[in-house]
């Protein structure tokens, strides 16, 4: 039975002719060893800053369709030369446009998500014995306008084409060589992490660990497709995110991450009457602001609260102006701010069957001198907000706190 | 009734940012002032030929469906642009690739011709009040394949548009201001035309005169749409290339042109059998050698003759080889190159009313001290190869000799 690899290329991996020329040799290797072999590729290095600029100069706010239309061309450049460098090579490969290949999406233009997408045309042309080169982050709508999917998107591309050609896997190479204990800049003694299970990279995205976009795992974990990211400079494996297996609960932290650039908010005096959160929080989603996390302390007398919450620190300023006339309309006794505030969280789904991962995780942070603001847990997850003067120092206390730099005793 | 223009804008009018701007106030002001109104945009500028270079860095001879798919990315970029440009300036626009509107094509990629185009998706904009603007050059074929059309496809897609959309004009806007009565590079007297015919203007762009690709005035020719070539910098009337009308053959020669860059070649001693042209010229035609004019003399015994043919200089390595196995096999004298020849021709449909048109223009190179290698005519043009060294100096004298300086007499 022939198997079917699908290698998805970012931009920096494809940022140059040599570079071109070497992802195209990686996937004739593959397809050497027995496979099929489908790439999807996003633009070439800075390419898509490069479009925008563009943009900027015709427009201050440009029509998303019209950005779309503008910036699928990024990767309509880089799948035409891709074929080339394959055909160069000596080997047959043929480029397909997001619309080419039916990647059905919802009319949101510059976030739109998959609706469909029609594989007969990509099996045709692997059986044939191409190397089917396909854009990444791009889509087409029911009536054909050209559509993008947002901020990761080529990643979600692959990953939707490997679950719908049921591939053997999804191969996400980038430049470094995959998914790490947390951000080796940070603390030096951070370690690859060889396995991974989605949900706990689906918390480590969403957490700030930034190596993929929540989405594509979203449906790496809906479609069981194991995606390995790995580095397009070497041949080394790199990390496998894939469907849990029983000896992976036996780590009890997978990993840890830094969120920056948030900003808390906390009012004051909030009467402890029922109703009264879904009331604050019904106004800051209807000005759109993502609330990242909420607490909320009960004065010793039970008549007032103190509710606080982080959001992004873009987000402060209409956060602050909201919070002013939620103020004046509730009566409350005032508004404290604080631009300057991080996220720490550790990561695993050993915390289901480990207890006191929690009481470390403050301990850790006790030691090292680092206040802790607020607190919200999962079931895999435990996170500290903190000041963001000791964010580097939590995460290093947290990172060795867990052992993270030793490899885990279990051999999955 | 509504009207409606199609307004081309080539690569050096929406070069940069601001040169967009200016072509979308042109659109603007043509819609405001009544007209429903299609652009149809080139790649900016050099994009095209970077894009080449890319192409080039990866392959030495990338294939041309991919080359395609490349190449269309320069116009894709500029529509979206220009949609971005009208939109800012707080008019609707909306942009479309060459599949979006379904132009469609043969599957000859690199030189595809146009089969058909759906106008339904255009009027239903246009309709809707907003302004359309398609990408220029390319095409789709009919299993969604992108193709391009070619030297001067852009033209090509305007004047096609103009024809299915039934356009009042089609307006080429361009860095000239007009078609001039020949190159002002080389005769500073050169005069713009206010009007030419299709013909006229067919037999100047296939003798060397560069405004305008023959393909679109072809089209154009065929559908009677009128093509308006003007300058993007300004307001003045430039050329109007349209049907024939009464006034017109008052004019004996519209234009002159020089084109260059041609070889002579010249078999000696052919045998003066019926069929032996005919097999010179098939032989030739296989090797893909376009003749730009044939002339044979016979001797005065009637027993041999020499045959002579103009080709591009490019292709004249090939032709000698294939004149060199034509002197074997038919046991010719000889064979003779002249790799610097170049073509003056005058044109003009008052030819056919008119006499004495050939002598002028062999007295006047006769003046000039120019000797003629090659001629040739037709029922609306005279042509002369002369040697390179003398082929300034002759259009010159040509066109002192018809008084192309002067405005015509007619004012039709």
């Amino acid at each position: 039975m022939t198997g079917l690899i699908v290698q998805k290329f970012g931009g920096t991996s494809v940022a140059d002719a040599t570079k071109i020329q070497r992802a195209a040799r990686r996937a004739i290797r593959t397809k050497q060893s027995g496979s099929q072999v489908v790439m999807v590729v996003s633009a070439m290095g800075k390419t898509t800053d490069e479009l925008i600029a563009l943009a900027k100069d015709v427009s201050p706010k440009p029509p998303r369709r019209e950005m779309d239309m503008l910036l699928t061309t990024g990767e309509q450049v880089s799948i035409a030369l891709m074929a080339m460098a394959i055909d160069a090579a000596g080997h047959e490969a043929i480029s397909f446009t997001g619309g080419q290949v039916g990647l059905l999406t919802d009319a949101s233009h510059s976030k739109a998500r998959i609706k469909q997408i029609d594989a007969d045309r990509i099996r045709k042309h692997l059986d044939a014995g191409k190397i089917v080169i396909v854009a990444g982050f791009q889509g087409i709508t029911e009536t054909g306008a050209i559509t993008t999917l947002g901020r990761g998107g080529s990643d979600t591309t692959a990953v939707a084409l490997a679950a719908v050609l049921k591939a053997d896997a999804c191969e996400i190479y980038t430049d470094v060589d995959g998914v790490y204990t947390t951000d080796p800049r940070i603390v030096p003694e951070a370690r690859k992490i060889d396995q991974i299970a989605y949900d706990e990279m689906l918390e480590l995205a969403a957490l700030g660990a930034g190596v993929m976009h929540s989405r594509a795992i979203e449906f790496g974990w809906k479609y069981s497709v194991p995606i390995h990211v790995r580095s397009s400079l070497t041949d080394t494996p790199g990390t496998m995110i894939m469907p849990e297996t029983k000896g992976m609960e036996d780590v009890v932290v997978r990993g840890a991450a830094l969120k920056r650039d948030l900003a808390s908010v906390v009012l004051v005096g909030v009467p402890n009457e029922p109703g009264m959160a879904a009331r604050i929080f019904a106004r800051i989603a209807q000005h759109n602001i993502v609330v990242d996390d909420i607490i909320q302390n009960i004065y010793e007398d039970r008549q007032q609260a103190n509710i606080g919450f982080t959001v992004a620190e873009t987000d402060l300023d209409e956060a602050r102006v909201v919070a002013d006339q939620l103020v004046k309309e509730l009566g409350l006794r005032g508004v404290e701010t604080d631009d300057r505030v991080v996220k720490v969280s550790v990561v695993g789904i050993g915390m289901r069957t480990h207890t006191g991962v929690a009481s470390r995780v403050f301990g850790s942070l006790a030691e090292a001198g680092v206040n802790i603001h607020n607190i919200s847990t999962s079931e895999i997850m435990v996170s500290c907000v903190v000041s963001e003067s000791d964010g580097e120092r939590a995460l290093q206390a947290v990172h060795a706190a867990f052992e993270l730099d030793k490899a885990p005793n279990n051999d999955t």
